[in-house]
């Protein structure tokens, strides 16, 4: 199967990684492509930056369904664009930010999500959305931007002490890596909680949204079509600047 | 005080009624500019629609702060970008699903909205957000698309239909127009429902909207710069191809 | 338009000084006239005290309707006896905690009340009955006796106090003063959370109040008579000693 | 010991057919006291007549506290003014309204109410602020009023068809009946249900409230104090109408 | 009437004080017998224990029913085994977590659980199932395993400890003793609250259930047999080890 | 990998069509073995059935895990004894009903569960558990025992019409297979639904389940061993029977 990931924002430097990441948890007939925007923002930390990134990833989405995708992975915790591609396409469609939570749900009475900044409303709205807001702890976030991510150490004791909080003070019998753009990270922080004495699941977005978008396609399931009803025909003439 | 009221859509038809609309409203001293898309689509009915509008929505708005306007009213019931672009202005901006729900749900013990078109969810997760879930009936739709509106007597016939079913089979106490292009029906619609026994508000939102951006406007109230954190500056090279 | 405000007690020395905020906020043709109790209690703190003064409170409000009076606003954040005017009466009825909590579920992701005594299980059922309790972060209190709120500077120290801890430690993003008597302070708590970095909106419930049954009156709303049915006529020997 | 039951309002007709259910229910020790309202409306169909009567109530309540009653029981389906008199005393007080759904949360996955007249909403609030909303099925009527309720024949014939709607339409595994005017005929209707099949509790609010009053009462529980907490001191003149 | 108490583990030694406090608060004519299971597990502190003990609880309750007892606690907190008795018998069968949320459902805003260990997901699901999770302020637990519950001293200790907590920090408004094993400490606890200024209810399970128990034997109520839809005949070969 | 799958009950003729089922749906390198109960019942469609089967199924897994296997499937809409086994093993263990579910809140915004006989509160009630309750349109039946499910054509004939009801009267957005001995129509019952216009997911559950496991095993997530804490030592005779 062929796989379009899309890292949704105009950053290039995250695709090497992200396809490394990716074809390290990918089955083997998997096909992993992955690509950003060429018009948008440089990183997502606003929901300000995923409006504006919202044509540009429609754009690479439909593409990709007409070259023959078999499923499409918006790279990105906001889940951005996440309707607007699924009404459109009729290849399954898989946001990171809902397939990290529905496997928080089932493994824990309830989970955090330690995110890059800000107040946390919007993982809060997303797990509304998907109707398990009751079994979130917490977001909290570790204070570093996306684009400053790269710096491993600082990232992991950063993740460390905000976890250890959700769970101390907020209930969480779970975590959820709150951006994809912390890669590689994961099995440091399980690692280090186990050996405080925590053995929970540290769930890893990357890896969980390629597993589940492969179980999609493997099995034929695709968004609900009359939850994500298809755009009737009309004039769109943004197409006409985003060519 | 000077109110900008964005059609978020590129249909130019619906720029003159809405401000005929929206004037007679307003109070004396507000003056009402009206103002719709240059790239976009030409109706909403789908979040991919909404989507698509977002960047387009967001430059006006920005726009019109820049050039002093006391208020921004995004004239939609998907309140699209609304999220987006309360993050970026400094002054008060409004939806009118929003404004329209939390009228309802202080004047009756449970709502309907009677859409254009489609499943509902959209009015749904609206709510949702809003906090105010349970105070909805349902959702119903008339089945007559955004740009067939102007057919005032079977608009109004199927709105007195579904209205009717809202109260009689879902519970609702009172009515919210489900579409902003619903112009100049709410009176007829209040009527034919007291005429059938059915003493109960009728929201018309583009009259509760722009009462409510006065009102907040004239009470230097606007949205929680908490909620709707301002974004930081990076690169957003959309604005490159939205100029 | 003509408004009857109703401070729901027996203390003369309100009358005055609501009077005077309200006209501040009200829009020119409106015409305020406050009014309270002869038989009832002092001060409201307790729903004992409510239940108390609900039989003046409904006496106040029918004979302004049948006065001619166009809105009727019960000035307490109890919102005491507001559902029995509301089925007795044919004109719109507005409770201030009401109305200021569906104001600040559309400005902000969750917000606060900062009452003047007790436990908050009062403001928490009137969260839960309006539909937006999801929305409520928490209720705290002044610790302030409603007679005793006119030292002013004891009193906004008092809510800055509080506020802070609010934002802080409970996840408010909006702060609603949680008593009518909590006069002209608005500005200075504002002011003072702005300072210490939170911009976010202080909801006066004397100015928000006013302002929304203005808008109810203006547009021909009222609370539906689906909710609040009119009381059939019947034997009701309380007004032979309530006269 | 000694229980005041409160019929909470004027007419003295629902005095001793009470007092005989009471006593047929109550253990042996049990002395019961039934009293009506000097003033107040003769019966209670809407908020406006619970707000009319809730002064009485409480000064029955009072009074019955200072003779050395054991309990209080309001008797009637609205529980009336129970939060005020909860908070006055530091007896129990019960209301049947929550005494009966909280039995019937118990017993069954969902329950209805069958009531006398009009939309349901004061019952649906009341399971809302009890905390028991999420098994409510429904609330319907049989379209008789209070006063009206002594014709059995017409009553049980109506609650049986009110009750097969609830079980077959709502989902409804328990009943509640919905006034406690709707004397002597739990059994009938139980035995009915139990004709077609359906073998489920009929809560009948008279005998359960007895019960469960006498059950605080002989383990000295009461209501949370921190919950409904003593009203403070203050003037009011109310009493001097109301003596 | 007569009670047969199921002590849902193998234990012996529960019997004796459980059947002393129990005939504590029973009624007169009510006939108390206890018994605990042949084959399960020494004590119950996970769902790995009450799945064990299982069968044999149901064991004993269809003997039970057979030999023409009246009604049917399964004394321990986790109600386990509850939903498959309810359903095989046509009994009352109640549960002592139920019967004791339900009692402070009513009598508190809200309310916490001390129990002996972990981490309270099992209380908590069940709040969830019964419906008043909302009113669930917090569990907590004294760290003191089922087994060594004998230690009167060191347990009021650690009960008033944790409800101090529960109270200041959860928001509690009443208390329930987490565990059936927690025999006779009630009255310590409840006075030393209230010499702390907390005069609330303090739920003693044992005394609740047994009371409980009664009123539904004595209206003639039980389970909804919707709810709890009698098992129909299959293989069952389980009972060929479980004599 | 190397899973085992419970069919947790005594039937044997399930053992082999289950496993070619599960086989279809695996990965090549993952072996499947499939193992019934020797004591318990023959199907499982009650809570006393599930209850009467749990330590027969705890048995089983955990021999499982002491024979090296990688996870547990737990092969029943009941998901029975699933927190027991959880808590006791310390590798993956899936219930087929909580991974349908998740998977099916995904991607619609409403589902229904068409299952074999009865009411319906036990998939309520996991849902409940597993926080999606409000994903849950309604629960069907088809009115078949487990072990009449053999007729393929009447079963197929059933779900198709029980699934267009739930869609078209209960706002389902996808349908959930309810009972694991459905096996093989899940391709009938989606072409007939598309045919009718409704491309919406029909939720496999043993497709599902044996994916999402095989994802957990080889991401090397498991249960939050904080939820499902694992089981102190203490005597546990029930052994001495269950050998």
């Amino acid at each position: 199967m062929k796989i379009k990931v899309i890292v949704p924002i105009t950053t290039k430097g995250f695709i090497e990684p992200t396809r490394e990441e990716m074809v390290k948890f990918a089955s083997k007939g998997t096909e992993i492509d992955v690509e950003c925007l060429e018009y948008g923002t440089a990183s997502i930390e606003f929901a300000y930056d995923e409006m504006l990134n919202a044509p540009g990833i429609i754009k690479v989405a439909e593409r990709a369904e007409a070259e023959g995708y078999d499923g499409i992975l918006i790279d990105c915790m906001g889940d951005p664009a996440l309707d607007a591609v699924r009404e459109k396409l009729n290849i399954p469609v898989v946001g990171p930010c809902r397939a990290s939570m529905i496997y928080a749900a089932d493994l824990a009475h309830r989970f955090s999500v330690i995110t890059v900044l800000g107040p946390g409303c919007g993982e809060e709205n997303l797990a509304l959305l998907l109707g398990v807001r009751d079994k979130l702890a917490s977001v909290r976030s570790v204070g570093i931007p996306v684009l400053a991510l790269e710096d491993k150490g600082k990232l992991v004791s950063a993740l460390i002490g905000e976890s250890v909080k959700a769970i101390e003070e907020d209930g969480a019998h779970a975590i959820i890596l709150g951006c994809t753009g912390m890669l590689g990270v994961n099995e440091d922080l399980s690692y280090a909680l186990r050996e405080k004495g925590y053995d929970i699941p540290v769930i890893y977005p990357v890896a969980v949204s390629i597993k589940y978008l492969e179980t999609l396609v493997y099995l034929k399931l695709k968004q609900s079509k009359m939850t994500y009803m298809s755009p009737s025909e009309k004039e769109r003439n943004i197409w006409e600047i985003m060519k």
